[in-house]
């Protein structure tokens, strides 16, 4: 068989992978090479003494290094793609395990250069998916600044004035735009950054990613998606709740009682071994038959059209996903638990809790409570 | 020739060419495909209505619908890869041109179905390195805040006691982190995201990437490198100064008024059709002339060793560079000047503005002075 090594060359800092292999953050482009158990980066001068200082690779070597002594060598003055196929070359290396969102501009080089390139989709580290008591600290911490986050927004909603139907705080409208400002400078003053949060009101959150604008109103829930990355450990929380400053329709507290129904189906059903898309199902099935209908009405898509949960660590989404489809629980990963339900006659209602699956059951990760009416 | 469509498979959230493509953000991954001048979106459900409300595409649509189609008329259900190429190839395409970082299990896949793939290095849209009115107005916007971030830091640097050479401020120890901390939370006040900003003290500044950590101290530089990006627009913005509280020594003054030097050098020459090699170059020359080496010291890269300036946009580093290589400048583009010098014995200093390239010079977009002794 032929001499294989892992290679990504990517910024760090948009992919997750590569800072899972090294724990070194950076906004350019580097090389990540491994051969066995052994962990190479190649590096630009401007981070070369950082990535020995912080990363966690056995070896760091300078690209222009590499080059002079390439030059020295043969000769001449190359690409970055071929200083690093000489660094394979020497090694004896002829075929290269990539991930699947490797760029294509180098494949085709490489590729050129005679070397075998097999892609490895997601998840490229197998591992990854299962979290250590490290990386979960790592989640619950992040988790306890959203939440804290998420009670400040609370309190503002509570703590505001019903005038004609709007909201008012501290005397001006109350705002989507100023409740989401709330939570992500709580969130910056937390060390984490917290980017898209959803503040949607009214029939805005029928479009479930849709993050809310304009003035929030009485008596209708209002949809809070929070999701921020910790900047020192990179995991990232995820957390919904639904309120209503007032009253709820009758519709609302029920679809709000399904919903919590929805989470506890799951929370009983998650273990190692389960079956993701049964637990979406199971949920689907009894919400349909307290009367939440799932399909298209009125051209869009009503009711419960999303999946009930995915994994999260390192990305906000991560395989596994509670969903359509036949994804395999296992001990050690954290999902969300996030059923919704949307409708333009009534709004949106959508909790989510993370969870850690465990060898017997689940546990999960959240201590805010759920209140619908503030 | 072939009948040709572009293609990009990417999550907007992280793909700067797609989103400026479609001015559409989503944190998942999503198809865009542009035949002749018509721009297709081929998008899950999750996000099919926001794309049609907010995308700039000419068609949006819904890769179930697709699907769904699909089975009827073959009669199997298929990966959503197919699904592009029956899209496509009902359209005569038959050659792809993607961008360089596509990726490379998308490409085999596509390729293995027939059609010719080609990639085209950044600039993929070479129009995105010239900058519209309405582009410098997000940036300078952008810039705005971020001067008024490291305005509050200097502030808070500037009426610090010093107690035995550290910096105390509200009776506790002033760090980096604290600092930082303020300016993020500044720039998320004002709908900015500032990651990985730099507060380095004294010789951590030496590894220019070295975000910085611990006390500050008096009579040492501090490098401040502050570069949000606007949640809004999504432009970026890149600012460094660099402050000593209490008195900075000879050396350091010198190395102050150099960098200053280096930065009206850079505002001399750049102009449209300038060459970045040569403005990199002459600021090299002046600072050797200066008496500032730069090069391999003590086993570290010490002196000027990094770039004179990059272009800033929908990504914090974008084309043209004014560094070694011979970019040559146009008029619209949007590149910071920040020349540095770094040494052991006395720290680093560097200073960093924006300039929009003109016909016949350039515009500074700065309006924060520069001032070393707080």
């Amino acid at each position: 068989m032929d001499k294989k090594a892992l290679l990504i060359i990517a910024a760090s800092e948009r992919d997750a992978n590569l800072y899972y292999a090294t724990r070194f953050i950076a906004p350019d482009s580097f090389v990540f090479i491994q051969i066995g158990g052994r962990k190479f980066l190649l590096m630009s001068d401007l981070e070369v003494d950082r990535a020995r200082s912080q990363s966690e690779a056995d070896e760091v070597l300078s690209l222009s290094r590499l080059s002079a002594d390439y030059r020295k060598r043969k000769g001449e003055r190359v690409s970055f793609i071929v200083l690093i196929a000489d660094f394979l070359q020497r090694r004896k290396i002829k075929s290269l395990l990539v991930p699947g969102d490797f760029p294509l501009l180098y494949a085709d080089a490489f590729r050129k250069m005679g070397f075998k390139m097999e892609t490895k989709p997601d998840p490229f580290f197998d591992e990854r998916a299962i979290k250590s008591p490290k990386e979960i600290r790592a989640i619950e911490t992040a988790l306890r600044h959203t939440e804290a986050a998420c009670r400040e927004a609370c309190k503002v909603i509570a703590g505001s004035q019903i005038r004609r139907g709007k909201l008012y705080h501290r005397g001006k409208i109350l705002t989507s735009e100023e409740i989401k400002r709330i939570v992500n400078v709580a969130l910056m003053e937390r060390g984490c950054v917290a980017q898209h949060t959803i503040i949607a009101p009214g029939i805005q959150a029928v479009d479930p990613h849709n993050e809310g604008s304009g003035p929030l109103k009485a008596n209708e829930p209002i949809v809070m998606d929070i999701f921020p990355q910790s900047m020192e450990t990179r995991y990232y929380a995820d957390l919904s709740r639904t309120v209503v400053r007032g009253k709820a329709s009758p519709k609302l507290k029920r679809m709000f009682a399904a919903v919590r129904e929805g989470q506890e189906i799951a929370y009983r059903m998650i273990r190692h071994g389960a079956d993701g898309g049964r637990i979406h199902g199971e949920i689907h099935k009894r919400f349909e038959r307290l009367g939440f209908r799932t399909g298209e009405m009125n051209g869009r898509m009503q009711g419960f059209f999303h999946g009930t949960g995915h994994g999260v660590g390192l990305e906000i989404h991560e395989p596994p996903r509670i969903s359509i489809g036949k994804d395999i629980l296992k001990a050690g990963q954290v999902v969300t638990v996030e059923p919704g339900l949307y409708y333009e006659d009534a709004g949106g209602v959508r909790l989510e809790d993370m969870v850690v699956v465990t060898k017997t059951g689940c546990r999960i990760l959240n201590r805010l409570p759920k209140i619908l009416e503030l």
